[in-house]
């Protein structure tokens, strides 16, 4: 078996039950592998967690941002964000998503994971940012918009969606927060 | 040690660390306790962390409701959740948010904290929407806010602002979904 088709089965346990609830067996179990066979290629269940989170998050942004930076209107691009968001979710590594699960667990007890979750933060962000910068140098978004503040806003309301969604198992508050970010876009950020 | 008394410190632990990842030597050094003594009061590791939910949890509703309910208009109630939400952080117990905490490491692997965090969801939303119907019934609120929806995206904005200023380790983004919700209130919900 290969490093990278270990990654990829790793990576849905670890999405599923986070660091600490992840056992050795459960990875074992899950590859089909020995001890051996999965520490050949990884020095210890947190470089392979650290591996997995990489790999999770990778498929998470791909998805997400496919296509938005592609439209013609910025606006449109941040619009088609939110609705990948909504609609492609069955397209992620199982667990929901990696930064929501990594946040949280990460956040008191784990160094290197939470590196990981701010890299993909930061990732995120800064990825957002010239999308909404270059809107404001066309003309598309309204000069009075601060991008930081704005990708903030973006990624803060449809992570606390999911997470209200994860609890109630249902749609309803992804759906929730995303049409208020679309409204949102249309009435506040889309220059007139 | 009184069964108040270990509560109280076993909670700490738990919202700090989550439930996988706190051993039973984390809950012996927090109390000073020997097993025995944890176990006279708590037939197991899940019933202290379900109990200590429910006291964190309790916590951060007395402190994030504190005075919302008896203000005059209900959208200046919604707007002093929302700075409690903001300003009273310290007044938690420490960890951040017990919901936010649990939401994720519950979600697919311990059915019991599972239904806490989800009782504890459904209380605040459940605490939420009376106050939106009776800010409509008083002409306080827009006839066409939907007080589910308005009581979801309130919740969402807020725990998602939260754990983006978790992993940055400051109050920004916080400020950002506050900021948000403080404007959308004046502007969308807010009866003229």
């Amino acid at each position: 078996m290969t490093r990278q088709r270990i990654l990829v089965l790793a990576a849905t346990v670890f999405n599923q039950k986070g660091f600490a609830g992840t056992a050795l067996s459960d990875l074992m179990e899950a590859t089909g592998l020995e001890k051996g066979g999965i520490y050949r290629h990884f020095e210890s269940k947190q470089a392979l967690a650290e591996a997995a989170f990489d790999h999770a998050w990778k498929i998470a942004m791909d998805v997400r941002f496919e296509g938005t930076e592609t439209e013609a209107n910025a606006v449109d691009g941040l619009r088609l964000l939110v609705r990948n968001f909504r609609e492609r979710r069955p397209e992620l590594v199982p667990g929901g998503c990696p930064l929501l699960n990594t946040a949280t667990e990460a956040d008191d007890g784990n160094p290197g994971l939470r590196e990981k979750a701010v890299g993909a933060l930061n990732y995120w962000l800064d990825r957002l940012k010239p999308v909404i910068e270059i809107g404001k140098e066309r003309g598309e978004i309204r000069a009075d918009v601060d991008s930081a503040k704005l990708a903030t806003l973006i990624v803060s309301t449809l992570e606390g969606g999911l997470m209200v969604s994860l609890l109630q198992r249902n749609n309803a508050a992804v759906g929730v927060a995303c049409d208020h970010l679309e409204e949102y876009l249309e009435a506040e950020v889309r220059a007139k």
